[in-house]
């Protein structure tokens, strides 16, 4: 198969894929992805079917190549957010809260891209699994600084960042986000509380 | 429309009832709750399907009683735990480890009955939200005494049960339970030490 990898894409290649991928997010967020067919976004972008599957071996692969994309938008301001001053607990609190809002505002503005991603997250697709990887080492990273700052107790940062999403869950998934959107309680502010308190307490 | 309400049955009715819902149990663990008819039921039972409208108005009432009784048996073992001996940290880790193994057992042997639990989940029977209203309950019972014996800090009791609920989510919600079970970290335990170092703490 000559078909040509991301990673190795140069210049114009890499510009076309690109281009491929804004195409299939206009359409999927217009009509849904299981409604998009290749020949569809190639009738968008006046090229052949066959140029897409130059570039993507098949309508999945695309599904998530555009999952990817959405998710490292958030990924991109998450990693703004960490880098600002601020104490690890505010970094914390809004890091989670701006994933929280990225992917709520997707959810109420763009309904069939949010589809999109609950699909990628319960099918466990790579791009889903990435993100979550980079927002663990992101949190545990944030938490290690706590720790050394006295911020927080001394424990494993990269377990306590697990945690920290795992116990946010309802608040970040964008499956859980939408199934939950009427529980009034917890707010994730009074989770936030909650888990901080549990960062930073020496009383184990 | 002269159905008899469960609350008002009594004697040979109450017992019938009992005897469909329990037929409707063992279809749907056998064949599962979608393809299982009222037929089915009736002809189980040796009794006509007009006998089964007189207790229940359609199948869904049917797939919300079978539910009701599964989410019933679950709250029953919760109950027993929070009344034994022992410190409120010790109940509740019990009382959440209980819900999260009787829901790991039944996606593992009745996977059928399983899915009937996602679904009145996700799609908010009020048998799964009167299950979550009597967890919150009891979680909140054992925090308030726990509380009153200086072993938590003090805090509103209900929204750290909800709290504590929800930030297991992951290890008690049917579905996610399913979708995550290859997540080997953090493990409920690690997310009861997180939470109970966060009901505990006085260093808010």
């Amino acid at each position: 198969m000559s078909r040509t990898r991301p990673g190795h894409l140069h210049g114009k290649s890499a510009e076309r894929r690109s281009l491929i991928i804004a195409a299939a997010e206009r359409l999927f967020r217009d009509i849904g992805y299981r409604k998009t067919t290749v020949a569809d976004i190639a009738r968008d972008l006046s090229m052949s079917a066959g140029n897409i599957y130059r570039f993507f071996a098949s309508k999945a692969e695309l599904n998530e190549a555009v999952a990817e994309k959405l998710m490292g938008e958030v990924d991109a301001a998450m990693q703004v957010i960490a880098e600002r001053p601020g104490t690890a607990a505010i970094r914390l609190r809004q890091v989670i809260r701006t994933v929280a809002q990225l992917n709520a505002e997707r959810a109420a503005i763009d309904f069939k891209l949010h589809e999109l991603l609950c699909i990628a997250v319960t099918q466990h697709w790579s791009a889903a699994e990435d993100h979550t990887r980079r927002m663990d080492t992101l949190l545990a990273k944030i938490i290690a600084e706590g720790i050394a700052a006295g911020e927080f107790r001394p424990q494993d940062a990269l377990l306590a960042a697990r945690t920290l999403r795992i116990a946010t869950l309802r608040f970040s998934q964008p499956e859980l986000m939408t199934e939950r959107a009427d529980m009034l309680e917890p707010t994730l502010e009074h989770m936030l509380d909650f888990c901080l308190v549990a960062l930073r307490s020496t009383s184990v």
